[in-house]
C-alpha cells in the first residue's frame, strides 16, 4: 500500500526566498541529497531565469542523478521556460498571477490576456518533454469564474497538473477542500497544492487538498520560504503518518528526518522551532502527572506516532511540581 | 462590532505542562497581568490540587483583579472541585477521559460510570456559582454515541460549556466541523475547543470549530503545552484577523502582542520560532523579485494583515540574487 499523493519538496525553490536562507552551491547539492535520502518524490530548484547562479545550480543539481525528479519553478513566459528547458530538468511549474489585485500590481493583464498568454510557455515545455503543471497564483483571492477559465485553458493545452496556490496564506481548510473539489470535476489531470502558513493553516490545508483529490502538496524543509513559509516537510509527514502510518513508513526513509531538518536549519541560520512536529525538542516529552501515568501504562495514551518511527524516543519528565501524587499510580 | 468567540489563554495551565516550563509565582503574576493587557477574555490556571504551589499560585492570580475571568482545570473529582472553589477562581474547567485508550490507562471506567461519577463534582462547582466547563479529554477517539452520552449528561446537570478537547492532535479540519455542528444540535451550552498541535492542525482545527459553532478556544501564548503544545495565541489572532479585522483589532490590543510572546519565551527559555505568524522574525520579509516589485506597488499583494495593525513594519530585501531583474519594474 502506497501513499496517493506526492511530495514536491521546494526547499531550493521556496526555500531560497527565505529572508534568512543565502544558498551555495554545496548547500544545495547537499541539501538535494538529503532530499532524495529521504525520499522526496519531487525537489524543485529556483528558476535558472533568476540569475546566472540560478542557472548553473538547477543544472548541476539535474545532473546528481537523484532518484527524486528534479523540477523547475518559472514565471508562464517564454525565455524562461526556455531557460528551464536548457537546464536539463524533467519538470516545470509555470505561475501566472490570476487574482485581481496581483494582476494589477504584477503583470497589468486581464483573464482573457491570461489565457491567450499561457499558450506559447506551455506547449513549449510540453514539446521539450517536459512535466508541466500550471497554477494560478493567488488562487484563494482569485474569483472562481476565472479560476475555472485558467484551468480549463491549461488543462486543454495538456499541462500534466495544475496547482492551486495559496500565495498569501489566506485559504481555510473547509474552502481549500471545496475548490480543490470543484477543480476535481473540471479537469482530469493531476492537482497540486502549495499553501503559505501566514495563519499557521498550511498544514491543515494540504491535508484537505489530499482528501478532496488533490495529487501533488508542495512543502519545504521546517517549511522556510517567503514571510513565515510554507507547509512543512515535517509537519506533512506527521499528519499523514497519523492516517496511514504503513504507507508513509513504507515510502519515505523517515529516520533522516531529523537530520535533514538540521542541515537546513544550520544552512539557514535558524533554530528548529520547539513546536515542530516529530522533532521538536520536546516534542515527545510528557509531563503532567495525569499522563505519565496512562504513559506507563500504553505509550499510545499521549502519543499518536510512535517515536521509534523517526528513531527518535521519548522522555518522560518525573519529579515536576505537576506530577504531583498522581504520577505513580 | 465584536467577535462571537472567546479566547481562553491556558499558558498558566496547559503551558505549565510544557516540558521547558518551570514557572515561579512571579512569572505567573507577570504573564497574567500581560495576558490581561492584551485583553485575554479568560486565564486558566493549574489546579490548585496540583500542588501547594499551584493552591498559592491560583488564588494569588484570582486576586489580582483582571479584567480577564481567572478560572482553574481540574479533574472531575469533588475533592479537586473544592480546592478550585477555595482558591477564589470565578471559573473550572472538568476533565473526564472518555476514549477506550485513556480510559483503560487512566480511570478504568465505563461511559455509564463517567455519567454518574459527574454529577457530584459538577453539582459542587455549580453550587458554589462558578463558571463550569465539562470536557471529555481525548473527544477525537472517543466514539460519538459516548460522546454524545457525556455531553448530555453535563448539559442536564447545568454546565456553562462543554469542551472538545483534542488532546492528542490527532483531528482533521472537516472532521472537527462535522462534530462541532454534531454537539451543537445536541447541546444548548456553549461549546469550547482545545487542540493540540501534533500534526500542525491546532489553528485549522480551531478555526474550523468556530465556524461550526463553537464559543471559546483554548490558546497559549506560543502554543507552550504538553509535547509541542496547543493552539498558539499569536497564530488563532493572525487566523481570525485576516477574516474579521476590525472585530479582532477592537476586543484586543494587537500592538501588545509581541511583548507578550517575548516576556513567555524568556520565562520558558525558548526561542520565538522563526514561522511564528504576524511577530516571527521574517513574518514581513518580503524577498523575490516579483514579489518586491509587486508590494511597491501595493502592499495588500502578500500580506493580508498590516503590519502596523499589530505595531510591526515590514522589510524589503533588495539586492539579494533573487531579485534579478523583476525587483524593480
Ligand atoms: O507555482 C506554485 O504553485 C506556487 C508559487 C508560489 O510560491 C506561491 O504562489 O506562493
Ligand atoms: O479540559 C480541556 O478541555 C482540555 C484538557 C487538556 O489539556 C487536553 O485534553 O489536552
Ligand atoms: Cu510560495
Ligand atoms: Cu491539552
Amino acid at each position: 500500500m502506497k501513499p496517493t499523493w506526492r511530495i514536491i519538496d521546494t526547499t531550493l525553490r521556496e526555500g531560497e526566498q527565505f529572508a534568512k536562507a543565502a544558498f551555495r552551491t554545496e548547500d544545495k547539492l547537499e541539501i538535494a541529497r538529503a532530499l532524495d535520502a529521504f525520499g522526496a518524490d519531487y525537489v524543485e530548484v529556483t528558476s535558472p531565469a533568476a540569475s546566472p547562479q540560478s542557472q548553473r545550480d538547477a543544472a548541476q543539481v539535474a545532473k546528481l542523478g537523484l532518484g527524486a525528479r528534479v523540477i523547475t519553478h518559472a514565471r508562464c513566459v517564454v525565455d524562461d521556460v526556455q531557460a528551464g528547458i536548457d537546464s536539463g530538468v524533467r519538470g516545470i511549474g509555470l505561475l501566472f498571477a490570476t487574482s485581481r489585485i496581483l494582476r494589477e500590481s504584477s503583470h497589468g493583464k486581464s483573464i482573457q490576456q491570461i489565457v491567450d498568454a499561457m499558450g506559447p510557455p506551455i506547449e513549449l515545455a510540453l514539446r521539450a518533454g517536459l512535466e508541466v503543471r500550471f497554477s494560478a497564483e493567488d488562487t484563494f483571492r482569485t474569483g472562481e469564474q476565472d479560476l475555472l477559465a485558467v484551468y480549463a485553458a491549461a488543462q486543454r493545452l495538456g499541462v500534466h497538473r495544475v496547482g492551486l496556490a495559496d500565495t498569501v496564506g489566506i485559504a481555510t481548510p473547509r474552502q481549500v477542500y471545496a475548490l480543490v473539489r470543484e477543480i476535481r470535476r473540471t479537469v482530469t489531470c493531476d492537482i497540486g497544492f502549495h499553501g503559505h502558513n501566514d495563519t499557521f493553516c498550511a498544514v491543515g490545508n494540504a491535508y484537505e487538498a489530499i482528501s478532496a483529490g488533490a495529487t501533488h502538496v508542495d512543502v519545504s524543509v521546517l517549511g522556510v520560504g517567503e514571510r513565515v513559509g510554507i507547509t512543512p516537510l515535517g509537519a506533512f509527514i506527521a499528519r499523514m503518518y497519523s492516517l496511514e502510518p504503513q504507507a508513509v513508513a513504507e515510502r519515505y526513509r523517515l529516520g533522516q528526518l531529523r537530520e535533514l531538518e538540521r542541515l537546513v536549519a544550520r544552512v539557514c541560520g535558524v533554530e528548529i522551532p520547539f513546536n515542530t512536529p516529530v522533532t521538536g525538542e520536546t516534542a515527545y516529552s510528557h509531563k503532567a502527572g495525569m499522563h505519565l501515568k496512562a504513559m506507563m501504562e500504553n505509550p499510545g495514551s499521549y502519543e499518536i506516532i510512535p517515536p521509534e518511527a523517526f528513531g527518535l524516543t521519548r522522555k518522560l519528565i518525573i519529579g515536576s511540581r505537576l506530577t504531583g501524587r498522581h504520577a505513580i499510580a
